[in-house]
């Protein structure tokens, strides 16, 4: 050929509001990653997973911390949000964290069983129990990464066991950082007299739950979403600067 | 308890030289990775290729690229290397630049395969065949990713096939990125009238062949390696700033 291939280019980000997406748009939308696009899961968890920490050392970077230490409790459920939190640990290890884990219902996909024994070789603690006295909490760590429950958790379904865990992260004081849906929220009509996060990581796209975010920051960890699912599900990406891949949005909620 | 765990700070960079790791090492490290830590494959592929890609933006940014479209070859190679520049492609589409694909030897490995897809699916163009005519080469892109062999290739074996492309890239006068092992290098003894590449991207940590590299930057892409493994291979890691996954060795090689 005389020339060869270019592409047009890239998508145009938007400086509107994010569309919130629907229970089932958000279904829709991973299943098409999964199926048609065939992103794996273990590489989706992993880009997720690097997300939250990345928006972990943009919302609380570590020479702002309060705590001599800089440590972080990721508390993980047993679906694929605890999953993620996994992989979010791992990374602020390697940013420099002291992330702590506590992950009492421990998934027996060989998928969560490797995210976890990369954790617990890599000197990860993990707590054998969550101290029920919430100052013991709020004394030792300078935030709560929320991975408990996510979009899956249909209302009363899996949240069952969870029950004692979102008590006591009701009453903790130290911010929390909730990934997708904040444990405890429905993904579409969102709290109900639940956890307030501080911070909100919405995975792809924000789900309708986000609109009721009252908390500091939320962050949109969306950008390897191919063009064209982008395009279909009309998300109105927000700008990501340089080779960021988590962006907070900067228009009030 | 009275206090929860915390740990004792992370590892201490080094200024110093990297390590070089031989063939022998790199492949006991992969292994320890992937067997005693517990990484998927799918996941190692997927940190290198966006690694690899943000070196690229480093080595190449946006702004300063020559020609009016930010366009950039990735040759693929037949095993796990091509994986690597397939993600690193799909990377770099996200990151705004404009890759073409050359994968002229596909795996069957279903994990290749759906990276592929994934880069079809996202619109990347692939190139049916690699114009033998190196001008073409050198108009149409600002430079080329080597993805094609890397550490597993031994000598002769696998180059075969390769053997054209690496004749063309040899004559090309843009920039190459290659990773890990340049293609046609010996993991140890380096280039023999090889490929010459502008840059180096490191996976791990920089094998002996790297040695021998006399282009203009040396990545390392090595900061998600646990801290037990880069001790135990005393691999003297650079000092990766903020969250940086990668990092140009500032030292003279």
């Amino acid at each position: 050929p005389r020339s060869l291939p270019t592409m047009s280019s890239g998508p145009v980000p938007s400086r509107e509001p994010p569309r919130y997406l629907s229970k089932a748009e958000a279904e829709a939308m991973e299943k098409e990653l999964l199926e048609d696009y065939r992103f794996g899961r273990q590489q989706l968890i992993e880009i997720w997973g690097h997300a939250c920490a990345m928006a972990v050392t943009k919302a609380f970077p570590l020479p702002s911390l309060p705590r001599k230490q800089p440590t972080v409790l990721v508390v993980c459920g047993p679906a694929q949000n605890g999953a993620i939190g996994l992989v979010c640990a791992r990374h602020l290890r390697v940013f420099d964290y002291e992330p702590t884990i506590f992950y009492p219902k421990r998934s027996l996909d060989p998928l969560h069983r490797d995210f976890t024994t990369q954790c617990e070789k890599m000197d990860i603690p993990f707590l054998s129990y969550l101290p029920t006295e919430v100052q013991l909490i709020n004394d030792a760590y300078n935030a709560v990464v929320d991975a408990v429950l996510g979009a899956e958790a249909e209302l009363g379904e899996g949240r069952g066991p969870c029950a004692g865990i979102l008590a006591t992260l009701k009453h903790v004081r130290i911010p929390i950082v909730s990934l997708d849906v904040p444990s405890g929220w429905d993904v579409e009509a969102g709290s109900s007299g639940g956890i307030s996060p501080d911070v909100l990581v919405s995975l792809m796209a924000p789900k309708q739950c986000a609109r009721r975010f009252l908390g500091r920051q939320h962050f949109v960890a969306g950008r390897f979403v191919p063009y064209d699912v982008q395009k279909k599900f009309e998300l109105n990406p927000p700008e990501y600067p340089g080779t960021e891949c988590v962006v907070a949005l900067s228009a009030p909620q």
